[in-house]
């Protein structure tokens, strides 16, 4: 079943966050398939948005640099785009309890003015957002379903929840055609690693291909289930594609749930560098912390037929070879981020 | 068990929005257990403050006018006070879906930023919110617990999600004590009556006194629970003295679910004026109904020992006798009205 791939053929699709780790990953799908990409973005220093992750790709797409969070431009960009993929955001847990009126005004304010601009502007368009299981909070039971209760633990689920929502409100009331994608721990080649504000994965990955030490935090007994990022964009490309997920909100999990220590030990093996040892949990990070996740993924797999289908350890191969290839890309100062912890 | 009265003995507390019906009646229960009361209210032109809700008590206790958008404000204002009651808020759903930037900075980014007020400059302080069940939408069945999912239909509904798990959030994570009643429809004196943009039934009610027709929706056969003013008080005091629901969302429904036109009968008898046809539904209203609904309140009853106590029949002859001596306070121009519909 190929027809969604057919589907972007001549397209014009807008990606928001284009310049990001998912969002390039999915333009350079895209451009494979002869869409019409733009990507706006708006580079914020810290943020995942990287000019090299579309370099080689960047006469077959445009790049808009803009900050969601400015309304006017919205209204404009928005126009004549079939699909929108809407996976700007500021992603880090922690800096939304340093700092929650940023993380507000980007994940909250800036996306219900983007639905407002569609609604408008563009009120035909398909807008596939880029959800969270982080929503979910402390799993009540495992695996996560759409059933489990959205219960954020901190200010960027609470303001991603919202971000959530108010794309399945104006699906239902103003039949703009919304659905949200709850992923979970996302990896793949253009993720950010300059820091590890952003998730732990990427941040272990360069350890380990730099040789350094991984901490992992208590007895590394934790589960999460990752999804490598060509299976996280395959979600996206079905969902922009198909009216069966209108107003629906789908999970994008693993296929491999694997506790911290594990999938520590497994990517030291793929990198054959690199090394860890266990320390306490940060007072700050346990404050926030979930315990064990994995999601259940069998509503998406039935409406839209998708699964993940590249195993743990071919991904962090693809993974650890892209980094150790293009790893100054992606920490120095051009890569858009701050200090190194 | 009067403990949580006593409580309220000398103690300062401040209530957002306590210009307005909620608000109004609990300053007024709190004056009279003897509580050092502020009250803060906006005065938005249309919501729900009216100065004639606490004009016969007022030397016994204080009004600051300030909109809790406002933060540096709120950043003084929320010291020294033990409880917070955060009633403060947009509450039509109609116009959320007409101006949703107002709905979201007043409703979603003003509690965060009191939230941020309180845990710099009050962090001991416990915070009740006045939540609503209008965050479950549209119910899977009846009744409706703490345990169904939030599905909201409205921007207001979505914000209103949002601002709560803020509390919880900041409950959580910074130990401030916080606490959400999910409050079903509330009735009684002191409700705004000017227009009907902020819920059914305080305007049936102004129709039945000034004998003109009330028009039911549809079939008039939803069903909703009414909690009489008094009792939602209640929740709140106990809420505002107890430690045991810090961090819970409680539901706060009434003892007798009825169908509107059973309502609208009852207090037409109650009245012994009005009359009622039945109408279409309005697009704009369809759009975002939720159908039949009532709350299971099992977990508050357990929890702080609540129950509702006023009987629906009890609860109408009371609101009309408070309507039918003051109306005039209600619908004119100084009662922060803009025009009737």
């Amino acid at each position: 079943m190929t027809d969604y791939l057919e589907f972007y053929r001549g397209r014009p699709v807008m990606i928001t966050g284009g310049l990001g780790f998912i969002g390039s990953n999915l333009a350079r799908r895209l451009v494979e398939l002869q869409a019409k990409v733009l990507i706006v973005d708006g580079l914020i220093p810290g943020y995942g948005g990287n000019l090299f992750n579309v370099r080689d790709v960047e006469p077959a797409l445009r790049v808009n640099v803009a900050d969601i969070r400015q309304q006017s431009t919205m209204n404009y960009l928005v126009q004549g785009h079939h699909v929108i993929f809407n996976l700007a955001g500021q992603v880090s847990h922690i800096e939304s309890m340093q700092d929650p009126r940023t993380d507000l005004d980007i994940n909250c304010r800036a996306q219900l003015f983007l639905l407002e601009a569609c609604r408008h502007n563009n009120p035909g368009a398909k807008v596939v957002y880029a959800g969270t299981r982080q929503i979910y909070g402390r799993p009540s039971g495992l695996p996560v379903s759409e059933a489990h209760l959205v219960r954020p633990t901190d200010v960027n689920g609470v303001n991603k929840a919202a971000g959530e929502y108010y794309h399945l409100v104006y699906n239902d009331v103003f039949h703009l055609r919304a659905t949200s994608l709850r992923l979970t721990n996302v990896f793949g080649p253009r993720q950010l690693v300059r820091h590890s504000r952003q998730g732990f994965i990427g941040w272990f990955i360069r350890l380990a291909i730099e040789d350094r030490e991984i901490l992992v935090y208590g007895d590394g007994t934790q589960v999460r289930d990752l999804v490598y990022v060509d299976d996280a964009v395959d979600a996206f490309l079905r969902a922009g594609a198909s009216d069966a997920c209108n107003g629906m909100a789908l999970n994008v999990g693993g296929a491999e749930p694997i506790a911290h220590r594990d999938l520590v030990e497994l990517l030291l093996s793929v990198a054959g560098t690199g090394s860890y040892r266990f320390v306490d949990w940060p007072s700050d990070k346990k404050a926030i912390d979930i315990g064990s996740f994995y999601a259940d993924s069998s509503l998406i797999a039935a409406t839209l037929g998708w699964r993940p289908r590249t195993s743990l350890r071919e991904g962090l191969l693809r993974t650890v070879g892209y980094y150790r290839e293009h790893l100054p890309h992606y920490v120095d100062a051009e890569a858009g981020g701050t200090a190194s912890p």
